[in-house]
């Protein structure tokens, strides 16, 4: 069921569009087998279910997941979705709008956080 | 302090531009005087601060709208600014797209009531 | 456990000063005889644990409440506090002012909810 | 991709065991054709990806989607997860408990807007 | 009012069974005299006022507080559930089910989250 | 538009009032040279626009903040807005006295997360 080779697949092929890199699924040491379903889930229902669809562009995506993160307070999952947004060409001072942006719609206390998160990227992508 | 000139005529432009119509105060029959610093405070906060940047397309500014007010779960500025989306040339099917990509992030309830207001906006639409 | 008697009679107290009137539990025709405990739960809980204590100035308690239900978009129960606190002698114009402060701090979207929750109990006030 | 059909299938058949009625997509009259897929994703990705796997009971189930219902203050989705509740064998009684084990974790105001939506699918059910 | 006798005993014993361990309250070592009747209060409301409850079994309670806590982002709060599950007979394949139907109704990010937290309570497990 | 000086001096009286201290713009070593804007502006829009205000005493506004912080789930910020309530005269037993208002209100996971913030806000005092 959540197994179907094809969506799995587009999800894969989505995801190194996306990040610049080949997915690697993470699992914990004390994993039960039966995790392995949770994380193909969560693959093809993003990726799979929405990113390799063609009719929004991978910019537009991108922007709405930083903000449902930021939005959602998940700052491990905004950090990805900024370094992606990075990869795919949206540049710093788009960053900078965003959070502007949001700063109107969601407040201060929330878009002090997200910025806290995306400096946190910022610092990582001038360590490489 | 929440009167500056330069901003508030930046703003009604940046709303004009986006809704496709002149910015009306909305009042209630009870309001005291001072609930007008609050209505211009609503307005140079969004269209003022942010909407008049040049930065960031009105198009991507929509999206992280839309998102945001369906994040949040309010419904009737959802419908404003999808409302608005159309004006600026954002399509139907694109307003889908969004929905679907809403769907694995935000979950299926959350989403079903974004489209439950989205219908709302097509039906008034189509009523004119 | 839930009907301990002094907590009720002093929740029954805090609550004839907040709202200027006596509680009556709400029940609905098709309840349950156990729903009485969750409905004395509810009073017990809000104004039995803390209405009722002198730490806290009423005035202090009533922006708290109005500021909790505004940011969990809870529009009854905000609709409720904005009444009882004009009946303990919050100015509209202090109503206006929290509305400003929100505006910052929650964003506009969940700000213009929440005036529109105030509104709504002005117009009820202005009808009596 | 979103139109698997083994997942379909077994989604159609929780669907049925859960709510004790056939599945019937809810279309609006102005819906682009794309729609189609939003709904079957809905659908699918709840039903299908969840619902149908044997390791959780329905019961269990139940009260997960009533808790993130309420949770998440989306109350036509709470109400439809009530009802459902009541057909697989929940009673009135345990949603009370619920909602008295709701009142110390998620608040007083939040459990006051799912008894308000509890209240109307009792209220619809006897006026079968 | 919050030292009800009967109701503090009743929570200690639902709290022993739980968790499988003596309550021990928390204290930090500036907290003021006053700070011992939000301790007392905390554990009144969940455990005294519904954990001791008979008429929802503990398991059912388990997966709703589990569900409150990852709704809520309360990582802490759902580590403790975590584990108190575990303790109670509710296995970590019960615990990925939990997950995978999350995923749908409340969306891949805040879903990650909690996995993120039940991960670190089976490596706390797995250490003892 | 966001560098209105006016609102600027007001903002940074109102802040120096508040937190008993120089207001010192963050940035970070990545930043573009186009997040002062952001800074500025989340400096202006809470300080400025709403805390330089007479309507609403100092007081209330930090209950206000302290309250919207602990909703959201943003410790930072709740950590700043109490270390500020400390400096205008708030005490340690009115703030015990606002995480039992919260109890009730919010549940007790948020009120513990908030009790944490406290704690360490406490502990660092103490440090000094």
């Amino acid at each position: 069921m959540i197994n179907d080779k094809a969506t799995r697949e587009a999800a894969l092929n989505a995801y190194r569009q996306h990040t610049g890199r080949e997915y690697v699924p993470k699992s914990g040491p004390h994993d039960p087998p039966s995790l392995r379903d949770l994380a193909g889930l969560g693959l093809d229902r993003t990726y799979g279910d929405s990113w390799s669809r063609p009719g929004l562009d991978m910019r537009t995506k991108s922007f709405i997941c930083m903000t449902l993160t930021a939005a959602l307070g998940c700052d491990d999952q905004l950090k990805s979705h900024v370094a992606a947004a990075h990869n795919t060409g949206i540049t710093k001072d788009e960053v900078v709008e965003w959070l502007i942006h949001l700063n109107g719609y969601l407040g201060t206390p929330r878009t002090n956080v997200a910025l806290k998160a995306v400096r946190e990227v910022w610092a990582g992508m001038a360590a490489k």
